[in-house]
Order: structure tokens, then C-alpha cells, then sequence
């Protein structure tokens, strides 16, 4: 392995971070919080360093491939996740490391999770700042990395694949560099378009960015410890739930649209069949709810709400899932499987990769009746390449199996199946609340640091797709 | 489809399971039950008039191909359920025929699982004929069929196909009824050793039949409320766990070992992690409870039962399992899925087809780093075939998705996730016994009808491995 190279990769991620660690200093100094200076200032410096260290002579190699695509991105969100949680500790708001660095991961994978019982004590700098760790998440520091370095196509290539999400990655354009900055162009210009829209329902400027940041990300933190449900403004509520739909969607889709391509736009199988999922969730928890709150209207805003956040894996919450019918609660698990579109800042196994595992089952029946019958799979009336099929049914096998294996090791915290179980799901699906004790009205900081080391690899496992974080370690194996 | 030739071999099983009905009316004599008369007497009845009506002409057209195997088997067990609950309701000790119907698919399928809160109520010819549809429905009653009669191979090779479990059927000798009988000799003759073995342990002959039959079967039904814990010996639960982990090895083996090709038998690397998956939970789980038992034996003693009862689905119990830590019950579920090996009478998803799962998902890591490192998987040393491998991929894709609904529509009733999952659980891997309230100390009477409907398809499923259930509805939706 080129490790020159991943070790310079990594050095620019650091670089961009640290850069981006400026942000909440300069939110420190707008409300007059003295301990930005040191608690921002010192991991800044840390940052910087490393990353103009690694950076410092460019590589004569510079070939890379897939392995040195996933281990450098494992290897610089692990490091960013180290170093992001440093300021919570210099500031004392989160005294201990592994909580920190918990709500660091947490922030990064856009999970949302919390191990904070009162998230309203928190400075101002610090809550910016861990909305903010979603907002890089959601589309990938590396990418942004590709964003602002022009670069040879079939390198960065290699990169997107381990950072981006979904069964496939197709190129925009046929200059990688330049879809990232297309990329990035739409995700900027929804986030401002969010905080601009909450800003006329009355949120704070202040208050409007980190919702936006957060909801890009799809992430979840929120200010509040009742999330959303403090502003008490259905207009808010109905702003966040769209726009979290919208970061759900494939990002390419936005490009269709801006190039007037609207028939591509329009007939993807994927994104109709998330809005579908959307449509039909909302309706069967609505008749399911009902009874709970005051009319259908009333009925309809919380049920919207928590779908749409359930299913794009941001994790805001309007309302108490865990009083729901255990029917509704177990749908809400399903949705956290299914998740958002390839391609876009959600979680979850991704809607394409759920169909096209549906659609293998099926044809693995028509298979069985006649083995003649030669069928494949059909995405948007094309046949779906073979690998592309069997890398979903792989990652399906692979992610249940991971999921088994840290379900067992958190019960040994000593929860029930229940709520182990729900804090693996919500953390390896990126979520942020589960069911029971860890639902939206609870946190995870009751966990052992054991537990939360293994869900901070769950939330990393979740976001980067397994394969990153497995070869990582396969690399370090081979020495 | 030959609707002729499917109704022919319903017929052919219906009468082995109505002749099979004149063993609890035997008993019922010898014991003065007088109402097995009626309660015997009128479905058996019922059972050889239809089974000697649709077998009365021999159809001309005898071609049948795998859609008429699997249509025949679901169909065939489907009835066979639906007149086996018959005599449980003429008697009245299982008034309800949801009840009685849940009772008797929780025996063909060697679940397990039962209603009932008092058995010790029952009259000995139902108390036999609960256990007795376990032994039939162990090895499957058409394997019988096809034991009894001589006929073309390629077509009873469809409905060994549909009825034996794991992922792959290969025929012992080159003609399938051959292969029935040695497969039913060996099933009589290792039934019977451990009988007799039971009856040196002090067993009377009657207990002695009832636990050997429910063993051989890996099904479960006892004849008391707490199980084998009844007779508190340590010699009569330890054949007991040896017979139910013998029934859970791969029959090919003892064939093997008949013609002493033992090279064959021994290396066989499915029966060879079997025992080292037992061998290992038992010694993790005896680390995790040894404070609640008396010391290291007593510890093992429990420990080895309840693993070798989870893993080759028996669901026996010597000791309420929802005592145990979280972890260790965590730790017997994963073991429900593993299951016993494929060609035995043990349910789960089969040892072979989870190495194969496994391999795959390190197959597809490899192909992750080097996609033109050609490898494939492998097992007994040779390449697996693709289609076994798609094969395995999908059933446990498929198995997930039932498996989801299934918890879906359970949970309507009203129990925690954990109680429906751990219901559903315990069905599809026809095992018997989940965790908390469905634990060993519990029983499932107090789920409602439509719950107990769901959960018969899912005991069905996981006894016929999903497809010819499928196929028969598929069918039918085809007129």
C-alpha cells in the first residue's frame, strides 16, 4: 500500500477541519465565550499541524486505489473524530474523553446520538460546533477535499467510493473534482435556503444556522432538549421535515434538475419509491396514533414529522415515540433499515439497496420454479450489473452479522435485548434515538464506555458503509 | 401445473399420517382413554377417505418438476395440521381450534412452542400424538412416502428438494427412494437406542417413547410443565442433549459412517463447526452464569443442555433461561439462527449455510480490495457452486425480510418488540422457547388469533425453508 499517499490524503482532510475549526471560535467571539481560545485554539493548532506535516512534500507516487481510497478515509474520520472531540473536553463541557469523543462521532457519522442529559448548558461554540460536525459528515470531508483540489479522475474516484453512500457511485460528470464541487454547491445552497426559511418562522439566526447544519447532515442535534418540539411552530416543523426529505434524496437528482434534465429526474425509481415509503409510513402510523392526539391535523404533523426524520435518519424528534402503539415504534425500526437515497447525506442500508435486495428475492423465486428462466435485475428499467447486485446482498449479510456481533457486546452492559439492540440499530443506521430508555426522550449516557466505544465503531461502520473501517484494520494486519 | 399428480401425493401422505393416527388410539386403549374412539377415531377417518380418494387412479400423466414438488409438500402439511388439531379439540383438552391447530404446526414442524399452560392436564394418547408429530415431521413425512414407495428418481429428487432442509439436497445413492429408507433407518434406530437409553436411566417406557420421539425430531414437547427438569437427573438430561445434538448432525454422516468411508464422515467441515459452536457457547455461557448455579458441574450441566436444546432447535429446558444474564440470552438467539446442520432434523438456518454466508462476506471483502482476484468459496475443501452460494444469499435475505413483517404484524398484539421479536424468533426457527415472557417458564397462550396464524406460517416456513410455502400461494394467485 501507497502509504505516503494515504498518510498526504489525510493531511488534507486535517488541513480542511482544522480551517473549519475557525467557525465556532468566531461564533466564541460574537457571544463573548473566553474559552474558545483555548478550547478551540489548541485543537486548531493540533490540527493544522499535523495536516501541513503530512502535506509538506507532495508524493512522486501518487497512485492510489481502492485500498488506499478506504483506508485513507477510514483512517482521517477516526483521527478528525479524535481531535473534533478535544474541545469539548479543554472546555470542560464534556469532561470525559470517550463521552466526547462519542458525541464527536456521533456528530461526524450525522447519527445524532447524545450521551448529553442537558444539552441547554452547553456554550454556544460548542453546540455550533457539533451541528456543524454533521453538516461535514453529511456530504464527506473528503469530498470537500475533492471539492477545492483539482485532481487525476481515476484517483479521487477510488476516494468517493469509500465516503459516498449507496449501492453505486456514478460520476455526474466525467471530472470527478468537478461533480464534488457541483455536489457541494447544491448541498450550500440548500443548507442557506433551510436556515433562510426557519429564519422567517422566527428562529434566531443563531439558532436558524445550527438547524440547518444539523438537518443537512441529516444528522439531529438540536439545541434543546425536547429537539424540536421547543419552538412549538408548525411552520418550523413542516420546513425541517421537507428539507430533511430533500437531503434524503439522491444528489443527483438536483444535477438533473439544474441541467434541465427532467425526465431523469422525474422517473427515478429510487426517489419515487422513498417518497412512496414516506407517504405510506406517514398513513399507517397516522390511523395507528391516532387516538393519541388532538385530531387529524394535529395527528398528521407528529406522525409527518417523525417518519420523515426517522426514515432520512436525522433523528429530530416533535414528540415521544416510545408512547406509541409498540406496532408504529416497530415500524419506525423497519424505516431506520431502509433509510434515504444513495447518494444522498442520510443513513440506513440506503432505498435502492433494500430494492434491489427485494427484487433478488423475488427473482431468486421465480429462480427456484424455473431455473431456465433467465431473469435479472431491473433499476429504472435497466439491468443492474451483477456485482452491483451481489455488493448488495453482501453488504445486507455483512451489516446483519456486524450487527449481531455488537448487539451481543452491548448487552453485556447489562440492558435488555431490546434497548441493546435499539441503540446498535439507531447508531449503525445513523439515527440518533431508538426505542424504550434510548428513545427521543432518553439519551445513550447511561452506557458503559465499553458500549460506547462499540457504537462509536457502529455509527463509523454505518456512515462509511463497513468496508473502509474492516479494510483499516486488514491493512494494519498485513503490517 | 398437474393439479392430478399434486392431489395424488397429497393423498399418499395423507394416508401415512392417518395410519400414523392409530398409534395414539393403541395408546389411548392401553391407558382407558375412551375418548380417543372419537377423538382418534373420526379424523382418522377423515383422513383415509380423503387420502384414499385423491389416490384412488394413478395419474397417467406422472411428469412432475419442482413447482409440483413444492406445491405438494405445503399443501400436504397445511392439511396434515389442519386434521392432526382435530383430535386435541374431539377431546376437549384444546377446545379452541386456533389453539389446537397452533399446537399441532408447533409439532410437525419440530417447534415446540406451545399454548398450553397446564400439560400435565392432557390425557396420554394426545400428550403421545403431540410428541408423535414431531418424530413424522422431523424427518417429513413424504420422505416417508417416498421410503414406503418405489418410484422414478428425478421426480421424488423435486420433493426431497421441498421438504429436507439447508442448502442443498444430495442424494445418499443414486436412487432417491433408497435414499428414504436408509435416512428412516437410521432415524428408527437412533430413535430407539436412545428410548431404551431413557429407560436405564429409570424413564418409564412411556416417557421413554414421548421424549425419544420429541428428540429425534428436535421438536420439544415434554410431558410436564417444566420440562426435563422433571426427573432431575443428570444422566437422563445428558442422553438427552446427546441425541438431540445427534439428530442435529447431518444424516449423510451416519451413512457414511454405515459403508465406513469414515475420511468422509469425519472431515466434514459443517458437522466439525457444529460442535465447535456448541463447545463454544457452552464454554462462554458457563463463564457468564457460573455465580447462579452451584459450582463448575451444576453450571455445565445446565449450560451444555440449554445450548445443545437452542442450537439443534429442540427447545427443551432443564432451567428458566430468563434468569440468565442478558448477554447469555442475547447469546442464544444468535445460536437460533445458527441452527443445526443441513440433512438433519434440526431447524435454525443451518451451520452450512451460515459458514457459507460468512465465507461470502469475506469473499466479498477480498473482491473489495482486488476485484480481479478471482477466489471462490469454498467448503470440504472443494468450490461451492454459485448457484448454492445466490442461493444461500437469497434465503437469508428472504428469511430477514418474513422475518420483519412477521414482528410487524406480531406486534399488533400488544407485547414489547423484544416479546413479539423473540415469538417470531422462536417460530421461524421452529427452536420452541424465546426470551423473557415466551422464555422456557413461559408458553404462548396468551398471544390472540390472528398472532397464532402468523406464527403457524412462520413455524411452516422455517420447517419448509420459505419457498414451497411461497410457491403454493404463487400458485394459486396463477388460478
Amino acid at each position: 500500500m501507497n502509504y505516503r499517499m494515504v498518510s498526504y490524503i489525510m493531511g488534507q482532510i486535517l488541513k480542511v477541519v482544522g480551517l473549519f475549526m475557525l467557525l465556532p471560535i468566531l461564533v466564541g467571539f460574537i457571544y463573548g465565550e473566553q474559552h474558545v481560545v483555548a478550547s478551540f485554539g489548541i485543537p486548531f493548532l493540533i490540527t493544522m499541524a499535523v495536516g501541513v506535516f503530512f502535506t509538506i512534500k507532495k508524493p512522486k507516487d501518487n497512485s492510489i486505489f481502492s485500498m488506499e481510497g478506504f483506508v485513507s478515509v477510514a483512517a482521517s474520520w477516526i483521527t478528525m473524530s479524535a481531535i473534533g472531540a478535544l474541545p469539548f473536553v479543554i472546555s470542560g463541557e464534556i469532561p470525559k474523553y470517550t463521552d466526547a469523543l462519542f458525541e464527536t462521532v456521533s456528530g461526524f457519522t450525522t447519527t445524532g446520538a447524545t450521551i448529553l442529559s442537558d444539552v441547554e448548558a452547553m456554550s454556544k461554540s460548542c453546540l455550533f460546533w457539533r451541528a456543524f460536525t454533521h453538516w461535514m459528515g453529511g456530504m464527506g470531508v473528503l469530498m470537500f477535499v475533492l471539492a477545492i483540489m483539482s485532481s487525476n479522475d481515476s484517483r479521487t474516484m477510488h476516494m468517493m467510493r469509500a465516503e459516498c453512500a449507496g449501492p453505486k457511485v456514478g460520476r455526474l460528470v466525467s471530472k470527478s473534482s468537478f461533480s464534488a464541487r457541483i455536489l457541494y454547491g447544491i448541498y450550500i445552497t440548500l443548507t442557506v435556503s433551510e436556515a433562510i426559511l426557519l429564519m422567517f418562522g422566527g428562529m434566531p439566526l443563531y439558532d436558524a444556522i445550527v438547524h440547518a447544519c444539523s438537518s443537512a447532515g441529516t444528522g439531529g442535534f438540536s439545541l434543546w432538549g425536547d429537539s424540536i418540539a421547543h419552538y412549538n411552530s408548525t411552520y418550523i416543523e413542516m420546513v425541517i421535515a421537507i428539507f430533511i426529505i430533500l437531503f434524503g434524496v439522491n444528489f443527483n437528482l438536483y444535477y438533473y434538475i439544474l441541467i434541465r434534465k427532467f425526465s431523469l429526474a422525474f422517473k427515478n425509481e429510487e426517489v419515487r419509491t422513498y417518497f412512496g415509503v414516506i407517504i405510506l409510513a406517514t398513513a399507517v402510523i397516522t390511523a395507528n396514533v391516532y387516538h393519541m392526539y388532538n385530531g387529524f391535523g394535529d395527528t398528521l404533523r407528529h406522525t409527518f414529522f417523525m417518519v420523515a426524520s426517522t426514515i432520512t435518519s436525522a433523528g429530530f424528534s416533535t414528540t415521544d415515540t416510545g408512547q406509541w402503539p409498540v406496532f408504529s415504534q416497530t415500524l419506525l425500526l423497519v424505516l431506520m433499515f431502509i433509510g434515504s437515497c444513495a447518494g444522498s447525506t442520510g443513513g440506513g442500508m440506503k432505498v435502492s439497496r433494500i430494492m434491489i435486495l427485494i427484487k433478488t428475492g423475488i427473482k431468486e423465486l421465480k429462480y427456484i420454479v424455473n431455473p431456465r428462466a433467465v431473469t435479472s435485475v431491473k433499476m429504472d428499467g435497466k439491468p443492474v450489473e451483477k456485482d452491483v447486485v451481489r455488493g448488495a446482498s453482501n453488504y445486507f449479510i455483512l451489516f446483519m452479522m456486524l450487527l449481531a456481533i455488537s448487539v451481543l457486546l452491548v448487552t453485556l452492559n447489562g440492558f435488555t435485548i431490546e434497548e441493546s439492540a435499539s441503540a446498535v440499530i439507531t447508531c449503525m443506521n445513523n439515527i440518533g434515538f431508538g426505542v424504550g430508555r434510548f428513545g427521543p426522550a432518553g439519551n445513550l449516557g447511561g452506557l458503559n464506555a465499553f458500549s460506547k466505544i462499540v457504537l462509536c465503531f457502529d455509527m463509523l461502520l454505518g456512515r462509511l458503509e463497513i468496508y473502509p473501517l474492516i479494510m483499516l484494520f486488514a491493512a494494519k494486519n498485513r503490517g
